[in-house]
């Protein structure tokens, strides 16, 4: 397939982060060309008064879960994990495919072409996603064998369906070891060897609660962060999820570690986590920040425009200081440093890179339209429904 | 013109808060009938599969700003002034109408069928809303004579703006005195002297950052609210906008008083102005809470669901608890607590109130759609760019 996008405002997210004006050349899964570039293509779309950026990465959520947005609204994260266990008891696969394809239709819908995924059952969500044709990295969770509901080990599941699922052009799987609360070291060391065994990367959710890390220091006496590394399952494949509740010193354990964060500010907030993840320390200290929307248990959505602004506000109003976060550095945690986290060739439009990219319709609330607050109007005023195609390698699948 | 909106899901916001499926039709200005209802009717909507709602009323906002977007982010609240008062002295009455056609087109696309302004030049925002037949309650700003860039005495425009519009349909005049570091005692007891001589309500700034009431504090010994009760500004006309920076002592104060509240949760966490409104403490003292957008130039953009997200989730996160906002208590807000506010028939889906009423289309991102998640998928899923139509006074006005 080959693809021309005309006359567009190009939000490259390049070295320089330049935004041009002109045309992107699309050919196979490529972007080939961009600027003045006239080929012929199979499909031509005019992008006149529109911005074409790339697509957004979502680096943590649980697709499969999607269909029970809304049941657990408002009640601390103890009673919410009890509520939601319940649910899932009465769920089987045929049911998280189903959830697993609402999620990533409203993925595609709303701007993004790349997701990270930590569930059981991850083939029907790898079904799902091969179906709809989003980008998907695909961490089957893994819990501590006496209390997982899983058919079998769930390490040995993980291990057959990365096996499986190795080779495929969408789908990367990886493992996911759900939190030092449900896996005890000898399942960590094990998730993290099978990662070595098939160079996978690994997610995790770490520190998201104080409950989480009160009640690991009172069994370890150590904070989780600082376990984690004593028994050396830290490592620069890791992505951990929330990072809510971090010391200082663990933020220079994590970033010595060459540890990935993902940024879940909306789920966070809506959860009353409390405190909020020490961006600005994370930052300085180097750490490769990433955002993830978190299931729409939890959310109630899986916009990453909305993940974007949460991201922002949050810090400025915990920190008392509009200075602390901008628009450019939030929208790069949203695509290049999500590619930089997954090993992907995508995240900038350049010439070469992976064609996963949107095109944006900014009215009414995102006009008017200009070159130097089009990076705020990405974060501060657009939603995923302005989003009106979606390209993902190569193919318009909105 | 009548309307007939057949196979609706209705939440209609009505002293049960009932959430009915059937019809609705509209005659002229107002709801005549809700149900089973099968009258013949010039417009019929089918509106199976969707939801609908009362219109979303914006309690704050500065509309003549809109196409100033992205002017100044990421900077705190002196600074941001600074540079829109700098950009504000080039502008004249024709970006002012510009500018509010821009917000008034994105207002009525994501749902807003009333909304509160704060400015000067409202005749030409009015002549804007006119065009385009939004509800638009409009204060013209007053400030201090000797500080002021507005042709002639503010106290007298605002005066000539109110006889001039005061037997208009939709537009309802009011004054709007801008704050207490702008307004000295006299200009805001002539401001409340004219309020009272046409029965127009007031708005007003009031205790936005802590630098207003440290300063307010060293020049009159009482923090805003306690000086403004002292001068005996403060009745039940006033809608204060922000009131950030409250002791337990101002809200016993405010609620004494009467006076409505309007939260500005993006704004005020885009500004990092901190802090955060004490929600729980003024619901408590049975202060009636309203919700607002703030301009385009602080939030970046005047979807009032994105306002409800935001003003849900910042008190969760602020006081570490889920449980202390929910999402039928924030829907309120937007919608019955507004139209109080406002003396305006409207806010509910009922029986002879006005038409003033918005349908959703809640795919992707509100779905499933299930009777017992509708309010909570309206507060936290959805987006302005939802709505697929938008009733004003009966007109189909999107």
């Amino acid at each position: 397939m080959s693809i021309l996008i005309k006359n567009a405002w190009i939000v490259t997210q390049n070295e320089k982060r330049e935004i041009l004006q002109g045309n992107i050349y699309i050919e196979e899964s490529k972007i080939v060309e961009i600027g003045d570039v006239n080929e012929e293509a199979e499909y031509v779309l005019n992008a006149s008064g529109k911005i074409v950026m790339p697509g957004l990465i979502n680096t943590h959520t649980h697709v499969g879960m999607t269909d029970m947005r809304g049941m657990a609204d408002d009640v601390n994260l103890e009673e919410f994990l009890m509520k939601m266990w319940k649910e899932e008891a009465k769920r089987g696969r045929e049911e998280i495919y189903k959830g697993a394809k609402l999620g990533i239709k409203e993925m595609l819908r709303t701007g993004t072409t790349a997701f990270v995924d930590m569930y059981s059952d991850e083939d029907a969500i790898a079904k799902a996603a091969k179906e709809l044709g989003i980008r998907a990295f695909l961490g089957w969770a893994v819990v501590d064998e006496d209390i997982t509901t899983q058919e079998g080990n769930p390490l040995n599941n993980a291990e057959n369906f990365i096996k499986e699922f190795r080779n495929e052009e969408l789908i990367t799987p990886l493992i996911a070891p759900h939190a030092v609360y449900t896996c005890n070291e000898e399942t960590l060391l094990k998730a993290k060897e099978i990662a070595e065994k098939y160079d996978t990367l690994i997610t995790m959710h770490i520190s998201e609660t104080r409950k989480e890390v009160y009640e690991h220091r009172k069994r370890t006496g150590m904070r989780p962060v600082e376990w984690l590394e004593k028994i050396e399952f830290l490592n620069s494949k890791l992505i951990a999820a929330h990072l809510v509740w971090l010391t200082l010193h663990e933020i220079k354990i994590l970033a010595k570690n060459g540890v990935k964060a993902s940024h879940n500010p909306t789920s966070n907030m809506k959860l009353g986590n409390g405190g909020s993840m020490p961006l600005p320390e994370m930052l300085d200290n180097g750490i490769l920040v990433t955002l993830g929307t978190d299931s729409t248990v939890s959310n109630n959505n899986l916009d990453m425009f909305e993940a974007m602004k949460f991201a922002a506000l949050l810090h400025k109003n915990e920190r008392w200081d509009a200075s602390i976060t901008n628009a450019q550095e939030i929208l790069d945690f949203a695509t290049i440093n999500a590619a930089k986290a997954l090993e992907l060739n995508a995240g900038s439009i350049e010439e070469g890179r992976l064609a996963d990219l949107v095109i944006l319709n900014p009215a009414p609330n995102g006009l008017p339209l200009r070159k130097n607050t089009i990076v705020s109007n990405i974060v501060y005023s657009l939603t995923g429904l302005n989003v009106e195609h979606t390209i993902v390698n190569g193919k318009i699948v909105i």
